[in-house]
């Protein structure tokens, strides 16, 4: 049992490692960044999903990004959609917002510092994912040594932060089995990059996650559009 | 010649870094952060002296760091004064602002990715520094590491954003020695951590400042409050 603070979207992933440290008995803080993100919406879903799951504290972070701009996540572009799950793996797409997990891990340490928390919980993974740099292992071991030089808490303090991403090798299928096996309400989660009444079933984070759930042989308890296939 | 964003607050040493970049003929943008520090009157110098320069733009960003708290510089808490300078060298004080440096660094790199810049400079140093983890040449190289592997500009596009901080083995007196050969307006900028009137001369912000104008054998022309001994 720790402290944790579990950077916390409501979507799938983050959804899944909040369920999981809930289930270990992790005295839980959850992190949420409303970032000028288009699929806002998101927000409204985590702030459901922390109260379900009781945590400490559910802190939302008000951090504009579209004031930098470069992603269709946050800047007037237009979404990729329909793309290639194949495609998906070998470019980065449009969605990229410029370095955002550097920005938002270093919020969640300097939070953690604060609520002495030792331990951040990350969604990212690194198999079924869209090609972004920074949900990879390597990334993650640089973030990690980061913290250890330039966080007070571990410099002066001996405290170890650390990030963890207990999903970073799994793959939608098995995030999806996990979430199953612990009753997580995925109906509530939040997922599609657009911030519409019901999700899109085209871009790629829908694509992703409704692969994930037909592969795992599980039915998506998400409304989508008409016409879309599960 | 390059693109650099210099991170700016209108301070002594980021100024220097400004005139110093300026004086070799780079194109300049200037990243200055409000981030609910109580001496906000360093963004005002920081607007003044961005115009002085000529940059190309000044981008303001906005991120009110009081949300998680935890720094006398942030939150309402007492501000050191009146410290013995060998005291301020291995003790980290309450005016950290935990993790700053990575959080404002990581927003520098997503501008630089936006703006197309391939150098950020920074000015921190970790010789008359106040103990921060957060300005040793350790942690630098670790920040620069997480950038070659984070970023989409240099993982995919063969960028090199680099962070360089061209004061980091340097004291206050080289500082403004360098400063003065360059004509800096030094009574544009704005250090004490106190927002008021007139500088207080007693933190240690202050305190290193008026250190290095003594010892570099110039006066320092801003306006401090009376009594306090140049």
């Amino acid at each position: 049992m720790a402290k944790a603070v579990v950077l916390f979207s409501g979507g799938l992933d983050s959804t899944t490692v909040l369920a999981m440290s809930h289930a270990q008995g992790d005295e839980l803080c959850a992190l949420t960044f409303d970032y000028g993100q288009r699929h806002r919406r998101e927000i409204t879903s985590a702030e459901r999903l922390a109260r379900y799951y009781g945590v400490v504290e559910h802190k939302v972070l008000h951090l504009d990004l579209g004031q930098i701009g470069g992603s269709s996540l946050t800047a007037n572009m237009p979404l990729p959609e329909g793309r290639d799950l194949g495609e998906m793996s070998h470019q980065i797409p449009s969605t990229y917002v410029p370095f955002r997990n550097s920005i938002l891990l270093s919020l969640a340490v300097a939070y953690a510092e604060v609520a002495g928390a030792d331990v951040i919980l990350a969604g990212m993974n690194s198999l079924d994912y869209s090609g972004y740099p920074d949900c990879r292992p390597a990334y993650l071991d640089a973030f990690n040594q980061l913290v250890s030089l330039g966080s007070k808490a571990c410099v002066e303090d001996g405290r170890q932060i650390v990030v963890r991403a207990p999903l970073l090798y799994w793959d939608k299928v098995r995030i999806v089995q996990e979430g199953m096996r612990l009753g997580v309400p995925y109906e509530q989660t939040w997922s599609c990059y657009r911030g519409e009444e019901l999700a899109c079933g085209v871009c790629d984070s829908c694509q992703l996650r409704l692969k994930g759930f037909r592969e795992a042989g599980f039915h998506d308890p998400l409304p989508y559009r008409e016409n879309i296939q599960r």
